[in-house]
């Protein structure tokens, strides 16, 4: 019987695959961290929690991000959430109406298009470059249309890996006042820089009243513990509280985030993090050199941080029809097309290093170089 | 720091806790739970998980549930979710668009309302006697309204703690089939009998394709989870993991749920909601014993399950008033107001036996008499 999503058969290398390999995954860390925390002897974490998530584990978050980012965070600015996909439908309940407005990146997150979707939003791409969201394309929209946010992946974007920059972001937050939008930031990758420390965050941006920044545990410490958190404006969390959602359930993961609680204060996570940039770096590294050895044709830029590679193909004219006719050489990932939300970018395909060690992401290249011989 | 929802001052005692006890909290359960599983070599259950949650964790819930049914009910039919409120949202945002019409009971769950409210839902009441939801009064309603759901708690109720009898279970779910609506069984007190066994559950009616069962651990093991079930058709549940959201975070609570797991196996969960049915038993006799002593006018059934008494106060004018005014007597509830759609109600009453012990609720229901006889 099967516990996980992911069910990839033996024989298949699926560079699709955007979580942490089973190798990663801290079990004896989250052991330690429950004995702790369910041995001191305080049933309130058992307790409807409290909507914006226990004090003491916001105050613990607090004390890590600011150590990770490098600059403040208060635990008054944070609320506790399932993670950003549960952020992310919470806050289309909470601002949106279907037939609304909002603006996108393209490529951007597949997946967060299926949420929008299901609250029947009116989704309107923008492009990207080297520098991540063009805020001039932004600003052009802007003139015909309201959204009512932009949902952008600001720092080492799925798929492309690129980062927006200070500038960039300055405007962003500046145009999100001016024309009264919210920004949407999903920094799941925020923490996990490899060769270059990204720019200070939109929410660090002087008046970041309409920034909404969502964070995860999923590719920091484990996917399966459904726990992440926005943060934002006291005014927005006040929203957020008020909802009948939090009213009647209250606090959205209190046993689990109290148990994490535990890995915050003991130093735990900051420790399992540094280990776990380091195997990613490695791999990362791992997947370039096999890319530039086996397919020197392929265009893609070395990720300074994230999950992902993006690579453009400029033999190939659909990698989705490409990824049906690669089935015999047990190789696959992610097309292009599945990134846009106007049916582009066939050219391109992900790939992500974190779910298979450095051999096997080789391998794995090394079939894609096999059957792109064969039938390019 | 606060940690849990509730945060009552230790000199009142609130009738409107609709909640366990922390004393009622098996803080040591779930300890030796979260150690026999994190300790089973499975990283599986920190994996992004399955989109309808573990099999394993469903097919320990079916054997529990069968059990505590008396019908077999089959992990097929069953999905994770966060607990109630959770699939209340997400069900509201799958099967609904604002404006929609759906219909509740009155007296209903006053915190579903919000969850209703903030999907922009058209909201329309249905009376309740001693028989639960009066189902003649639906089909008359059902000549002009077209509703998505029926939204009803058919087992010792919220507020009223009334449940639906077997002939009327029948004929809703014979109406849901003539007129296409879902039922929305919110069945959180189904397993929470103390003196009479109810009727068997509305799933259990032999067509149900559109009867959806809400189960949780809330009240039979720990709200702080925010673990529960939905129990439908499986063509229902595949338009549920086909969702963004799930698709995205994989299933709901993979981590709580695989912990829960062996509580399920181990048989902890059984024995322990026995010693919770004895100990509610018995405050729910202490508390119908202190209304008689105290205050004989009032007028109310003493439950045969579930967490409340329906109390109405024949010679008082509206309660909410009422609940102002006992502020010198550190008593408070949640008055009859806030359960009707329609603003009705006020001459009733919700006492939670839930959350005190004994001699608090004896207590509790003495300061009412003292505070009604020097105010009515």
């Amino acid at each position: 019987m099967q516990i996980a999503q992911v069910n990839v058969p033996a024989d298949l290398i699926h560079f699709g695959v955007g979580q942490p390999g089973f190798d990663l995954l801290p079990l004896d860390l989250l052991r330690r961290a429950a004995a702790h925390r369910l041995g001191q002897d305080e049933p309130a974490l058992l307790q409807y929690g409290l909507e914006t998530g226990s004090g003491y584990f916001r105050q613990a978050l607090a004390g890590f991000l600011s150590q990770g980012y490098g600059t403040a965070v208060s635990p008054d600015h944070l609320f506790t959430t399932n993670g950003i996909s549960q952020a992310l439908d919470m806050l289309c309940t909470l601002l949106t109406r279907p037939g609304d407005t909002i603006f996108v990146e393209d490529p951007t997150y597949f997946l967060a298009l299926d949420i929008f979707r299901d609250h029947h939003l009116r989704i309107i791409s923008l492009p990207v470059d080297d520098d991540g969201l063009i805020v001039e394309a932004l600003e052009e929209k802007l003139q015909a249309e309201k959204p009512v946010f932009v949902y952008t992946i600001p720092t080492f974007q799925n798929p492309s890996s690129v980062t927006l920059s200070l500038s960039r972001r300055q405007r962003l937050v500046e145009l999100s006042q001016t024309h009264g939008f919210y920004v949407l930031a999903d920094e799941v990758y925020q923490l996990l820089d490899y060769t270059a420390v990204p720019p200070q965050r939109l929410f660090h941006v002087s008046d970041r009243s309409r920034v909404i920044s969502l964070g995860s545990f999923s590719k920091i410490l484990a996917p399966g513990l459904r726990l992440g958190w926005i943060e934002a404006a006291p005014a927005l969390l006040e929203q957020l509280t008020a909802s009948g959602l939090l009213q009647s359930g209250g606090g959205l993961n209190p046993f689990t985030a109290e148990i994490v609680r535990s890995l915050l204060e003991q130093g735990w996570q900051t420790e399992f993090l540094t280990r776990l940039k380091a195997v990613y770096r490695s791999r990362a590294a791992a997947l370039s050199r096999a890319l530039h050895h086996y397919l020197p044709d392929a265009e893609f830029a070395e990720p300074d941080g994230g999950f992902f590679i993006w690579v453009k193909l400029p033999q190939v004219a659909d990698t989705a029809v490409l990824l049906e006719q690669l089935r015999p050489y047990h190789v696959a990932y992610h097309p292009g097309l599945k990134f846009s939300a106007q049916q582009g970018l066939r050219q391109f395909l992900r790939l992500s290093f974190a779910f298979y060690d450095e051999a096997a992401l080789e391998e794995g290249v090394r079939r894609l170089q096999v059957g792109l011989a064969a039938l390019v």
